[in-house]
C-alpha cells in the first residue's frame, strides 16, 4: 500500500488522519521539490515520531523503488502541498496503480483554495496560469491568453511562478511582472495581488495597481501573483484590507 | 485573536498546526453546515483534547458572538473544508477585520484541490459551478453558459450539489443529472465524473457516458461532479481506473 500524504502549505500543516496512516508504514520518505520545504526534518520527524528519507525529484521521476516497495510493505510519502496538485505525483500514483498497488491520498491544504484567504471567491477564479522563466530561443506567451480570456468572463487568473529547485531559483512578483509588461502591450493588466508565503506565520498579502506593486520587494519564497477579474463588493471590501501603502 | 481551523474534507484531516493552535485556545466553536459533519463531536474531542460547542448557520450569519469573545479572548473556530471556500466565513471574517481583530487562518484540504484525485490537472479546470434544487417560479440556469464556456475552452468544469442542511437535503447526482438534461436540449454534455465522500475510507470516483452513469447509484453525501474537457493522454489514462462497470 502507498500513502501519499499532503504536507499542506506550511509543512506542519499535515492533517491528523496522515499521522494516523504514517504509524502503519514501514517506510516514510518525503519530497518537497514543488514547493520550498519550510520543514525542518528533524522537526517533522518529530512530529511524526519517524525517520523520514527525502529525496530528490529525480528519485522520484525516473526510479520506481517507491512503487517497488510499496507492493510489499506499507510506505508513506510525503508531499508539500496536496499530494496530485503536481503533475509528477499524478504519474507516480499511475505507476503504483499499474502494478495493482493500493494507493490512499490523504488530501492536505493547498494554494488553489488557500488563495480564498485574499477574500475572493473560489468559484470565481478562471483557468490557472504559470508563467515560466523566458529561455535563450524560447519565451512562452500562451499564459496570457488565458489571462485575457478569464478577463473577457469577468473571472479571477491564479498566476503560479516558476520554481527551478534543482538551480535554487524561484520566481519572485517583480521578475514576473517583468514578463507580464513584455507581453501586456496594450496594459491591459492594472490590479494585481501578490500573495506570499501564504499559510505561514509571516504570509503577505499586497494588493494595487502593478505600478505601485512592481517597487515592493517580498521577501523569501514561495509567491503567486492573483490578477482580480470583476469583484463583488464583498471581495472588494476584503482586498482594501490588503492594500498597498503608498 | 480569532483561529480559523480547517477540518479538512472528512473531519479528522485538522492540520497538525490547528491542533497546536486550538491549545491557545479558551473556547472552540464549531460549524459544519456547508459540508456533512463526518465527525462525530467525541470523536473530534478526544483528538484535540479540548470541549466543542457545535453551532448552527445562524448562529455564525446572524450573531456576534463569535467575534465579541475573540476580541477579549483566543477562540477556535473550527470548519469543514478550508475555512474560506465558502462565502460564510469570509464574512465572518470581515467582522472580525473591522473590530481590528487579529485573524488566523488555518488552511486544510478542500475539494478544490482534491478533485485532483480523479486524475485532472487542477490547472485546466475553469470556473465552477454550483446547481441549486430548482425552485416553484425559479429555475436558475446561468451556470448552463459556464458549463459550455469551459467546454468551449477545452476545460473541466467543477459541479458543486446543491446543500440544504436545515433540511437534510443534499443533492444527489441523480438530482443533478436531472437537472443537467433539462438545460441541455442538444446533449452536449457526454462523459461525467461522479465523486463520492472524496477523502473518506468509502469514496467513490465512477467515469462514463452521463446515460450509463444515470443508473448508478451513489450512497451517502456529499458528491460532487466533474464534466471533463479536452483530456490529456495521462489523464484519460487515469480516468479509465475510474469507468463505470457495464
Amino acid at each position: 500500500m502507498l500513502y501519499l500524504i499532503g504536507l499542506g502549505l506550511r509543512g506542519d500543516d499535515i492533517p491528523y488522519s496522515g499521522i494516523k496512516a504514517l504509524k502503519k508504514c514501514s517506510k516514510v520518505y518525503c519530497e518537497v521539490y514543488t514547493n520550498l520545504p519550510g520543514i525542518e526534518k528533524k522537526k517533522l520527524e518529530s512530529i511524526l515520531g519517524k525517520k523520514i528519507n527525502f529525496l530528490e525529484r529525480k528519485d522520484v521521476e525516473e526510479k520506481d523503488f517507491i512503487v517497488e516497495e510499496a507492493e510489499k510493505e506499507n510506505i508513506g510519502f510525503l508531499v508539500s502541498g496536496d499530494p496530485l496538485a503536481a503533475t509528477t505525483h499524478i504519474d507516480l500514483v499511475l505507476r503504483a496503480k499499474k502494478r495493482n498497488i493500493d494507493v490512499k491520498i490523504i488530501h492536505a491544504s493547498s494554494i488553489f483554495s488557500a488563495v480564498s484567504e485574499t477574500g475572493l471567491q473560489l468559484y470565481k477564479f478562471g483557468k490557472t496560469v504559470s508563467i515560466v522563466y523566458p529561455e535563450e530561443k524560447f519565451f512562452p506567451k500562451s499564459f496570457y491568453d488565458t489571462i485575457i480570456s478569464n478577463k473577457e468572463r469577468g473571472l479571477h487568473t491564479l498566476l503560479l511562478l516558476d520554481i527551478k529547485a534543482e538551480n535554487k531559483r524561484y520566481m519572485n512578483p517583480n521578475e514576473a511582472f517583468e514578463i507580464l509588461e513584455t507581453v501586456d502591450k496594450n496594459k491591459i493588466i492594472k490590479k494585481v495581488i501578490v500573495v506570499s508565503r501564504l499559510g505561514r506565520d509571516d504570509q503577505k498579502i499586497i494588493y494595487g495597481d502593478i505600478n505601485e506593486l512592481k517597487s515592493c520587494s517580498y521577501g523569501d519564497p514561495p509567491h503567486c501573483i492573483i490578477l482580480p477579474g470583476e469583484l463583488h463588493f464583498l471581495e472588494e471590501e476584503f482586498l482594501n484590507y490588503f492594500k498597498v501603502k503608498k
